[in-house]
């Protein structure tokens, strides 16, 4: 194991140095002024109350250290001419990097009325967590960010994914101690077994040891330097330590190692592509420690402040108090504003220079708007893969594996493009995507070994046992404009609720903003449903991922259940051309009756939602009743429960409606897929009964369609929260899904069937219910004729 | 940095290493069995086809590395009179525990039906993921057990909540390779930086090297030794090797590092507790790489089997092919099943002396079945607390600030009896809790420098910046019998989102488990929530945990949004008294006006729902409109709505009904809390238009009364995912939940209302909201009468 740090170097001349700590102060004084003041920006009069915001709001703690890093960069930038971005982990540091974008000229570029000049030091002050004005963290907003950083714990995950097939890209990403400690950041570090320095650019890992979270010291921060150099050792980097509060120092020791770093990234890249060095390359990371609230008011109020928790947001929240007005004003006069900006308020042209130029300012950077870069796919065409179904129901076939033929094909088609990937939380060959993997491996940077399945260097199917991680690095691709798709288990993906808020959010507010491009859409397809567990249990069975994905804003979010192959397939392509969404896909991967040849399938999914007319008898007149459903295996369901009333009630007019688009049923003003209030009378009737099969929990279907007329009479199946390791069929029996118990829902709302039919359908389910519960206790797996059933047409 | 291998080291003898090694085989003979046999268990006769299952469900890769863990774990409770827990991370090792159980007696004792003979061994066998039998996953079933493994990540965040308090108890805490790299695992180990020597237990973490999840290699599998000797170093451990494939080597070496790794526990504890010693101890843990599926077949169909992925699930899933019956015989037999059991059935008694005896065994554990333990908290009168409300409306107060002055005596009271924790990711202060930092501080056994805020190796309030932990140990520490609150900024509970659905899960089958004695209910307060981020923003801002929890079963969930101080104490009270619920409580923390005095609020708490008469002017009579209001920030917004509306149409009769338990609105089929439907409509009336506001989506409240009689006058207002950096009222109008919406949308419902009435109110709400725009746009702040405004009674 080895470290070094860079005490005696010396790289920085007195020029550059007095240079760069004069663009940091100025740096730390925008930052200041964006928390506090409402006028008077230059300090050109004696501050007075009246100058500063009623209302102070934000985080200083973090945003010298985020401006420090920054002008550092920035001269390692145009040292080397690097293509670089920036992920501040800290986004509680809005300030700094509005702060640097404006003082490097991007911010005025995007947003002209933010002009370098006094008036507009005064707007972009004054916007600063302000009414109609700019969030407090780093967001869309932002120029030159692909993160919020509002939610801890992702910036590493984004960094590795920009820097996946972005060779000349070099990711610097700051991770705050606060967030560290959260779990998605540390397993995070570990990405690094998955880069390779032939294809993909560099990440730059600096820990930020600021010392203190809200009110607590953070944990990396209290642990001894040698515990701290293992860690990240242990995790596969060389960490190079920059500590100290003197900033002199500091900038010298700063520069020297981001030198060394910058040389060992080129070494290592050099190494991968110029010399075939195929292993696993440790990569240089830096430990920065430097006081929370650097070079802010070392006392407020008889308290230290400065190297405190006390300097987290706004050191001095109460400008009422005696002496408030003062040391605000010595703070700020500290970095000797006079000495930065002109009199014009423009930043002085000897500093300016310092920033690099075009696009390699960071806030410039078209990684960063990824929409820029976007390639669409290239797209084989889906009906090639279509399963053959003469009539329906007479074929079987597994769904997510013919998608997974699809996605093999999409994968080959881009090879070359290199903007497509797959990920997966080790779940790709049991989700049945495994013919992917003929056409590239799993990506493996670790050791191999005999036995091992399909790993490669160059693979492009990302499996890490962490959700996070797969959440992570998808959104960091998509976000610098390339495509992927996420296969997880259902269940599971609640792990990424939280992550999945912030990108919906995040989509959202760049809806707002036109400089941002439009990106791909991030697809999830979740297979090893609830309804299909049989290796797990209990623990695995969860559909209320859609339940959530619903909250977030219609414009954003798109909900898929398509019933077999065929729709799977038309889905899978629609989503790979969307942009702008988050798809939610979900399919299951057993062997299921397909219903749809591939002209009705694309159809079908066209409408969203429709009548299966092979599977009605109503004859497009009024029906008696409406069997609806949504998901595979209440559509297996529902038909048979639809064959069994048939038999037993030939008269009967039954409509069968299958819903693919979830968000069909949402009334057009609160989604726009929402079918029109007639057209959807014309399918549900306006007071039939509707027995609706659905595939997650049943109070979501009267959530979007409480608004509807035929409401009342609507009455849905679907998970009820009961599960365990059982028998397929025995899964929807024990939730009330199962044919016999829809039917007999049917019947109990059918109130003109005559009673002794009632009784005897009621005896008939009764018989088949007991000889199923017998069968299964006794044989462990479901009755032949449930095994073996299908639609006969 | 040192760590050690003990090759040389033998402390078996061969009778005793012979004895162990027979014990493991016969785990190894159960785990198979029970994954593959109906019949014939003891192999009496020649294996056929008819005594293996249909469905072959489950997963022997983790097995036998478990049974090894086991055996050996046992040898050191025995010779050290251990009190010991065993949490299984690779919960997929379901029939390793139960074997295990069934060995040492514990489990027929549980369940007499699967006795020690060769009929019990049959149903053992035949119960394993059966239709009506035990879950193939470590579960609430499995006696000893407190972590069902099904979703993975949360093992060692268990067994430090089950460690701490308990200074007697070992929890040994496997941790598969699969599960190490999810990102709650990955911050886990930080655990013992909150965990003291002097009054905690000890976690041995046994990190199990498998070498492959489902499909890929893992990566701490594929790490050379040193970084991973590195990493754990660094994560403030002492990481012992045990490595090979030999079992008798490897019998001796586990054996001599369990020793060591016990001797250094010893010492440690002996270090703090008799000679004060007080630095942050460096733990053992032991790294164990065996092979996964280690003894099952080599080879099946020509591929290798033993120590690759093949060994995930069942090594053999088509028992018809060719050959395999007889891999599955020779396997079974290579246990030497006639040496293990006599001829009853019955493991051989000099085996079974290897088991510990009574409480002493895993399976009985009482820890493990931590109800049994739960003694009630001594709880101060919280009426003591009271805010004091002469009039409603006319004080303002913190009511999180309140509820932290109750529970700054509920941890006095408690903490000699030490079974009272707080959890919260660095949020306490910020959510108002402070004043429990005067009786205990935070937990803390990383290094203090001055400055620091009220940290204590003997702190009661942990916090670290990991949802997951603080989620992970509070059920770790309840379900080992004590108490907690976690505290949480609204928006990012959804981190753990997941984990609430796996302890829910568990507490949902415990009610079903007779010998499970009811635990302490989680309790959430849930605050800085989505109305008030006024540092934060959109990022902040999501109320959506509520609608996740309601999907759960009824009988294990309840929702609180007590509007304000002396309602949210009633509801805290209420909630650390019951039992084996999850409880939500929703909260503000900034300075509110007060609406009920102590008696009032007891009595509307009992309720959880109910007209505020002095805010009505129906007197009793059918009101003409209802307003209702569930959160603090829409009941004052619905108030001030209800004044506006007696300005404008004095004549209007207005009924205000609030919600403090969610519940109350849901049907009484659904909901044990829920209203039965007659005092529903009492409440709302059958006709009358009622406008709701709602803390949350209003989605959730549709989906709550969808079935009410008047449900189709609902209109609701809520969070409608518009957000920003704003002022608190400027956040109401943009998602139309403040009083001018509400009033608007009341008018827009009042059909009798005359026309020019309406517009002369529609007028006035034009003229505020503009008034309101301008106002914040120029000011940043919220006009003054808004600030200031008062419910004037």
């Amino acid at each position: 194991m080895t470290s070094e740090t860079s005490h005696t170097l010396q790289p920085l001349d007195q020029d550059i140095l007095d240079k760069m700590h004069a663009y940091w102060r100025a740096a730390n004084y925008l930052s200041v002024g964006q928390i506090y003041l409402y006028d008077n920006p230059l300090l050109k009069q004696p501050l007075q109350a009246s100058h500063i915001k009623p209302r102070l709001l934000g985080h200083w703690g973090t945003t010298p250290g985020l401006n420090f890093i920054y002008v550092h960069l920035n001269r390692a930038i145009k040292q080397r001419d690097l293509n670089m971005i920036y992920i501040a982990g800290p986004g509680h540091g809005g300030p700094a990097l509005v702060a640097n974008t404006y003082l490097e000229g991007s911010y005025s570029e995007t947003y002209p009325e933010i002009s370098e000049d006094e008036a507009g030091l005064k707007r972009l002050f004054k916007q600063f967590s302000f009414p109609g004005g700019v969030p407090s963290h780093v967001a869309p907003e932002t120029p030159g960010s692909i993160h919020e950083g509002g939610e801890l714990g992702y910036a590493l995950s984004h960094a590795y994914g920009a820097a996946f097939d972005n060779p000349d890209l070099v990711v610097a990403c700051v991770v705050g101690d606060g967030e560290a400690e959260t779990g998605a950041l540390a397993t995070s570090w570990h990405s690094n077994k998955f880069l390779n320095p032939e294809h993909d650019g560099a990440v730059l890992p600096i820990l930020h040891l600021n010392g203190y979270k809200i009110a607590s010291p953070t944990v990396l921060a209290r642990i001894p330097n040698d515990e701290l150099e293992a860690l990240f050792y242990g995790y596969g980097y060389t960490p190079y330590f920059v500590e100290g509060d003197d900033p002199k120092q500091m900038h010298q020791l700063m520069a020297a190692t981001l030198d060394k770093a910058m040389e060992q990234i080129r070494h290592i890249q050099n190494d991968a592509r110029e010399h075939g060095v195929h292993l696993r390359p440790r990569w240089p990371m830096i430990i920065l420690r430097s006081p929370k609230g650097w070079t802010g008011p070392e006392e407020v109020d008889g308290k230290k402040t400065e190297g405190t928790f006390r300097s987290h947001q706004v050191p001095m929240g109460d400008m009422d108090k005696e002496g408030h007005v003062e040391i605000l004003n010595k703070w700020m006069q500290s970095y000797r504003p006079e000495e930065l900006f002109d009199d014009s308020g423009k930043l002085k042209a000897e500093l300016a220079a310092l920033a690099p130029e075009g696009d390699r300012r960071m806030g410039a950077n078209p990684h960063a708007n990824g929409g820029q870069l976007l390639q669409d796919l290239a797209l084989p065409d889906f009906r090639d893969y279509a399963v053959e179904v003469k009539k329906p129901g007479a074929t079987k076939g597994e769904a997510t594996r013919v998608m997974g033929k699809f996605l093999r094909d999409v994968m080959q088609k881009n090879l070359d493009a290199k903007n497509f990937r797959l990920f997966s939380p080790d779940e790709n060959n049991s989700n049945r995507w495994q013919d992917v993997l003929d056409v590239t491996g799993r990506t493996w940077m670790g050791e191999m070994i005999p036995g091992d399945d399909k790993l490669s260097k160059d693979g492009r199917v990302m499996e890490m046992l962490s959700e996070h991680q797969c959440q992570g690095w998808l959104e960091g691709y998509l976000l610098t404009g390339r495509h992927g798709f996420f296969s997880c288990y259902e269940a599971f993906i609640h792990i990424i609720d939280s992550m999945f808020n912030q990108h919906a959010k995040w989509l959202k507010i760049c809806n707002q903003i036109p400089w941002r491009k439009p990106i791909a859409s991030l697809n999830y397809l979740l297979s090893s449903h609830v309804w299909r567990q049989d290796h797990n249990g209990f623990s695995h069975q969860d559909p209320g991922f859609i339940d959530h994905v619903v909250n977030k804003k219609a414009e954003v979010v798109r909900v898929y259940l398509p019933p077999d192959a065929n729709t799977l397939l038309s889905v899978t392509d629609h989503c790979l051309r969307s942009r702008n969404y988050v798809n939610v896909v979900v399919a299951g991967k057993q062997a299921s009756p397909q219903w749809l040849d591939m002209e009705s399938a694309v159809k079908h999914c066209t409408a969203g939602i429709g009548v299966w007319e092979w599977a009605s008898n109503d004859n497009g007149q009024t029906p008696d009743l409406v069997m609806a459903c949504c998901g595979d295996v209440p559509t297996m369901e529902t038909l048979a429960a639809v064959k069994l009333l048939n038999m037993f009630v030939p008269e009967l007019k039954v409509r069968v409606i299958n819903v693919v688009d979830l968000m069909k049923l949402q009334s057009p003003s609160e989604h726009p897929h929402g079918l029109e209030e007639d057209a959807f009378d014309d399918l549900f009737t306006q007071d039939k009964p509707i027995i609706f099969a659905y595939h997650g929990y049943p109070m979501l279907i009267h959530r979007l369609t409480y608004r509807r007329t035929n409401h009342k009479n609507l009455h849905v199946h679907g998970f009820k929260e009961e599960g365990t390791t059982t028998t397929p069929f025995d899964m929807a029996v024990i939730n009330g899904l199962d044919r016999f118990h829809l039917m007999e829902n049917a019947v109990k709302n059918l109130h003109e069937l005559p009673s002794d039919k009632v009784s005897e359908i009621e005896l008939f389910i009764q018989q088949k219910l007991a000889e199923h519960h017998e069968y299964i206790r006794e044989h462990g797996q479901d009755l032949p004729e449930i095994r073996d059933w299908q639609w006969n047409g």
